[in-house]
């Protein structure tokens, strides 16, 4: 998985039939220090991320293994919303 | 998944035998700020993108899961067409 | 899928059961302007390509969906023999 | 699989319900002289491994081979704690 | 795959319990001319590669195809040993 901030949205409302009914969020990777690593990502969520907030992502076909992306053409997805994290034991990111 | 903007077309008369039949897209990778960040890739498509059109697409076994490239030696396809998307608020793009 | 050259071939005569027979091939990948992009990968060939003929392969679990390459070791395949691509309209290679 | 340093832990408590109790460890990549190489990777941990351990972790599918990841929407997981490497003879870490 | 040289060991004792019993080498990448490249990775060998010979190796799902491999959390695979290569009719190596 990979860290990265929930920065936006895109519409695309002629897809995949199987891609129907699946919201997609922009994310931005962010490094371990909590800074723009320059990547970026759009990712389904079955979390109900908000924008701004810090999450991990999976990449690929684990990408399809929650109940609303299964079986579809979808390559990345949030796992979860990240509360804080930290390395060598110096906090580098807690939310507010 | 990616954006990208589908910049062109691939005929490719002799294909593996599992391949006959699929249409493919050549696609320009864009970063956020609707830029091309120097990535390519060809792309089976399931929705009928047409040239100039901004879409967002998925790489590895999540391309094969439509129902144009099922169990096709196929790793990239087009899940849908971009109608719009925004960063923090302000709109990147915005289909004419 | 991306964009190659047929450069040359491997011979590796001690491999693991599943791939023998399979024959091994050398690609040079291009970018779209027809221009080697200085990466490379080995591949299996179910279509019979020529050395210097411009294919279309795939990666991942995706390249075990030919004949050939079903349920081997094997992360890439030549799916096409490229005839012509375009981009914005410009013909950037044709098969003499 | 590539060798990396568990550097940290990631705490996200609302998550994929098919990620909980799957506990994320922050790795850093070490390259093959057992210096820091800049990527780094969120892994589940079915070994138990400590901070400042070197590990092999795997990605993709092969990450969810594992008991505690199995099915779950999980793209790296740790293999095993190192307890020595070399390259060319030459000892290059050794696990005190 | 990827041309690789075998150029030392990994020594793991304490592993996820479906990696027990399974060898790991340490491979550098090459690239076409014979030079390496900068890249390294961890694999799997069902061959039985000795050290400073040229391999090709496998990444992903399909590093679980071959029978010491099949169902275990591992991406890299050793898928044969390789003789000679050639580029544009240029011998690049050959076995000794």
């Amino acid at each position: 998985m990979q860290l990265a901030q929930v920065a936006g949205t895109v519409v695309a409302s002629r897809k995949d039939e199987k891609m129907v009914g699946v919201r997609f969020l922009v994310l931005k990777d962010l490094d371990l220090e909590n800074r723009p690593s320059g990547g970026s990502v759009i990712a389904a969520d079955p979390v109900g991320a908000d924008r701004g907030e810090v999450v991990i992502y999976s990449k690929g076909s684990s990408a399809r293994q929650t109940e609303i992306t299964r079986d579809r053409p979808n390559d990345a997805v949030i796992c979860g919303i990240v509360d804080q994290w930290e390395v060598g034991g110096a906090e580098k990111y807690r939310k507010i």
